[in-house]
């Protein structure tokens, strides 16, 4: 269906091995040159490569698409144009930067457009206007639950009948490499009869994907879940910062608020669904069955493999959790044609995040909640220091990727480095 | 301080009594004149001022305003040019409506920027980034809690020590006037073992008040209780539409989602918080003592009258609530110096809405959920039938002002009728 996606191509871009970003991938994304404007842009191999600039040597022309839309400081406008529009666009990505067709060559106006990603200032690529948060991880919703209220029936009566999910923060969500301050907050420790407003002691991520809404639907109008992938235009990397202590005592009876808002890091690159093909797996079986308006057909999980590394400012990184997407009990298709049974509004960016990854064994939970088991489990860091938590000075890394046929379809890395609260 | 909250201002204008929008008053908004674009606007009595067409004759130019600012569909670029700002288009609009002035009389110019509120299409006049919804009235959480969990101990343990909240949608806030569509959703009867998706039945609504963020902060940023009123520009009429019986299935551990978010229902007008200036008063005593950071000098509560009438189809409509915003038990200044609180940050256009704001007697109670206390005291209608909730044709209208020395400073109406669920 995709040209792009044909395993076959080559491109006159250096892509080293285990390249996150070979001629199948193409995901979109925004960078400013130095003292230059936001352009949009894809990466290939270790090199950006500027949609606007291609469009001024008319490489879109035939596609009716003005110009401009490649010079914008997010990707809104660019994915509004619908996915006929959008695919086009890759496609012709992929024969200017395919060796072996003549008609698109580009590789002399390489100086023109090719950017090394070191020397580009990657954006937050997105308008987000509303940002939702899945929980959609039966393991994760079990460990949380057996933790907190009961080892023998962790599942609240509703988690098996509908994907649970909460409005997050918009205006907290920053791009990968941007510093995150350790939040204060009211904290009511065990036992204590007054609250403090301190820094949090239990500052965690959360390993999790989130899918950017691709197309608009209208107060009252639904979204089945056979349209839904229609109105999914691609996936990124989403660390759902947390403080946990910040969270247990706010949280009744209406969620998490503070505990979460204080940031979310996402990866700068925009996988289209597209390019995800080949990586299509069933999701796990749905026992009992869900009403009929959550049903699927098709292949609708994926099979992306997802890390977790711990990189303390001094010694070496460790990594924490390898965990992957198929793992999800509720698909995507399912979450949006929930979140829009009762006619809630949908628009190009918002952002739906999965809530955390986590897998069957203890070495693929997606937070240090659950991986030091409410700080009962330390885990050992290669400098002798142990981690409960997250400290200061730490940077953690998410990376995600689905490998076949030797080809590597990436999503970067959603990287954030924790800096000390200021009091 | 202002201008124009001086009471013996008189406007050319006529405003009749009792009427929202004397001189006094001059809330923002935008409208659209029929076949033509948005124009930011003042409420003057029956009347709609214009402020492109002032700015184009010169009114503001010695406030150095790039005119157009006054052509926007929304106020969120006027808004962010700063109290300083505002503050001196809202005085230089008194002086230009005020009968006993001189220079800036332009009873001259009423043809051309004048129009009659009735054939003014008003717009929502705002982008909002993030809406985020408190649960700030005790006598609300009180009788929910006396309802779902204990009449004897009905605040959980957190409520006195932080105004609780959490995030909503931005989406599908909609100004007055917009009809509301009955929610779908999944519903779980008591006693029953499987849900059901079928159109709600307990749709109410929240009698709530929002407030207008008037500028940005940094991520990692706090805005102290004394700083907090900076960064407000104004209040306006909130409805929260919910779906009690989605939400209560829906909404552990993460809180309310479709129960909330297929509609909310806002004022047209943003009364600046400087017009509110004569109703201040200060609010219920808080016991046990808050955290300083929550601690709070001089009156930081408004006495404003609120009101809740159901329009049925046919058949006269029935007052079923009059509260007052004074009874909230957190004011503004808490609410914003808690959210910030953690750094999140803040972007000008946001909302915070107060939660439904209950007062003591059942007359004052602010959803159906409490009038009819779980639709067991159902609401007799003027027409004979009976209202536990609200029903498909009902307008759900809300009122809201302040009155003192002759002067009344409205916020107009906050309106919805329900129309049938689309199954």
């Amino acid at each position: 269906m995709f040209r792009a996606n044909n395993p076959t191509l080559k491109s006159w871009v250096n892509v080293p091995a285990g390249n996150d970003f070979p001629i199948q991938n193409l995901p979109f994304g925004v960078y400013r040159a130095e003292g230059g404007e936001p352009h949009l842009c894809v990466a290939i191999g270790e090199h950006v490569a500027d949609l606007y600039v291609l469009s001024e040597h008319g490489f879109f022309d035939d596609l009716a698409i003005e110009r401009n839309i490649f010079r914008q400081p997010v990707l809104n406008d660019f994915i509004a144009l619908g996915k006929d529009k959008t695919r086009a666009v890759r496609n012709r990505l992929s024969e200017i930067l395919d060796d072996d067709l003549e008609t698109w060559d580009a590789s002399e106006l390489a100086p023109f457009f090719l950017i090394p990603q070191a020397s580009a200032e990657l954006l937050l690529p997105l308008h987000i206007g509303d940002y939702t948060d899945f929980y959609s991880s039966r393991e994760h919703a079990s460990n949380v639950g057996a933790m907190f209220r009961s080892a023998e029936n962790p599942l609240l009566p509703n988690w098996l009948h509908l994907p649970v999910g909460y409005h997050g923060r918009a205006s907290s969500i920053v791009v990968s490499g941007t510093p995150v301050r350790r939040p204060k907050g009211q904290l009511m420790a065990d036992g204590a009869e007054q609250p403090v407003y301190e820094p949090t002691r239990q500052l965690d991520f959360e390993l999790e994907m989130a899918f950017v809404i691709g197309k608009n639907t209208e107060l009252g109008q639904t979204v089945s879940t056979a349209e839904a992938e229609d109105y999914i235009f691609g996936m990124l990397l989403f660390n759902d910062w947390s403080a946990r202590d910040i969270q247990r005592w706010e949280y009744v009876p209406l969620g998490p608020f503070l505990g979460k808002n204080f940031a979310s890091t996402v990866s700068p690159w925009v996988v289209t669904l597209d390019a995800l093909e080949p990586f299509r797996v069933d999701g796990p079986k749905q026992e009992p069955e869900v009403l009929p308006y959550l049903q699927c057909t098709g292949a609708r999980g994926f099979d992306l493999q997802l890390e977790v590394h711990i990189a303390p400012e001094t010694g070496a990184a460790k990594q924490v959790c390898h965990s992957n997407f198929k793992y999800l009990y509720w698909n995507m298709c399912q979450q949006l044609a929930h979140h829009t049974s009762n006619g809630c509004n949908i628009r190009t960016g918002d952002l739906c995040a999965s809530g955390t990854i986590s897998g069957p064994t203890p070495d693929s939970f997606g937070s240090m909640l659950e991986i030091s088991w409410k700080g009962t489990r330390p885990v050992a860091m290669p400098d002798g220091s142990e981690r409960r938590f997250i400290e200061d000075g730490d940077t953690v890394v998410m990376r995600g990727w689905g490998e076949k046929d030797g080809i590597r379809i990436g999503f970067g890395e959603a990287r954030g480095k924790v800096i000390p609260s200021s009091i």
